[in-house]
């Protein structure tokens, strides 16, 4: 067992993941914690100029499905072993903006690659080094779009897909929810965010030590 | 069936693969054929902006060989969609710098990540899309280092590598080689250009219709 306690969130975009990430690394931070935050794509110099070319870069429009599974499993490689694992090590909690179940997601299911390979893909990457708890916020297409709209900045590549393509990301983020793995929390993300943060303290604090 | 020729090359730096490629396109636009060349990591606009990544970044220096595979293959993926089919299917022969067996042989023999998820990494990132022939040239490290080190310019990561490294490349590509898969070719290629020009041609030849 690593000394530290990693926790990844995930959801659609505008569900509230940031602001939740950023309310519980306070309150960590508040009692004295050790707190690494993560993002992805990114975290890593390598992982920040994948992040560019999966998001802003013109090259994307011509990106195929299964190089972009590639690229985002790729800047997770990076991320655990030159970051998550070094920080877990040293008794670092690690809150990650997605993880691996992002990909089983957005590539899996809404890209409609085959389940059994982006596992086995998932898998070589990121090892042994799965979360200990996942937040999934659960938010309907339509709240979120209008939540997203109401933010500064044109979308990126990521965010600019059709209405089939966030239904899909939802409802494979409840097929995972459903699965009998115990790190999975699903949370109502239309409740407000102190209602969520409350949620998510009182399943985090019992986990401190 | 598609209308096109792929064939591949492979072998350690200072092989030959690059002299030998443009000899058999030289012959082939001489018999009017239409002919791709490609290389990896590189080909589409993606690919290119991985080979900086992969070969010349400075943050190259801190990536993991799980990063590393996975890049490559991406480099691939999208290299098969936009490049190689689309060719394949109108009739072109494609020529490539290296394809699939790379990895096996690079990223999975000599870097020794685990042959049974590198061959289903790489025909997840290939599909269907296997070379018809696979020129395997076969160097002494040594001798390959010698070539290298007439070259112009400084050498890249991949080519800035322990011996021991390029003994497993080696070691690699001769245990292909005696697999029973019928698209292997190995040559001799411490013979001279011309020879060896002979003996491809030798075996491209009849495959022209």
């Amino acid at each position: 067992m690593r000394a530290g306690l990693f926790i990844s969130f995930e959801g659609t975009e505008g569900c509230g993941k940031s602001t939740q990430i950023q309310r519980l690394a306070a309150r960590l931070s508040g009692l004295g914690k050790s707190v690494l935050l993560t993002r992805e794509p990114g975290g890593t110099e390598i992982g920040e100029q994948l992040r560019e070319l999966l998001q802003f870069s013109q090259a994307g429009h011509a990106m195929c499905a299964e190089t972009e599974l590639l690229l985002f499993t790729a800047s997770r490689a990076q991320l655990v072993r030159e970051k998550i694992l070094p920080a877990l090590d040293t008794g670092t909690i690690v809150l990650a903006d997605r993880f691996l179940d992002s990909t089983t997601v957005y590539q899996g299911v809404a890209r409609r690659l085959d389940p059994a390979q982006v596992h086995a893909i998932n898998r070589f990457a990121v090892g042994h080094c799965l979360p200990a708890v996942t937040f999934i916020l659960d938010l309907d297409p339509t709240a979120a779009r209008a939540r997203l709209t109401s933010r500064a900045g044109a979308p990126d590549r990521m965010e600019n897909q059709p209405t089939a393509f966030y239904d899909a990301v939802r409802s494979g983020y409840l097929a995972l929810a459903s699965e009998p793995d115990p790190r999975f929390h699903l949370l109502d993300a239309a409740r407000s965010a102190d209602e969520l943060e409350a949620a998510i303290w009182q399943e985090i604090q019992s986990r401190l030590t």
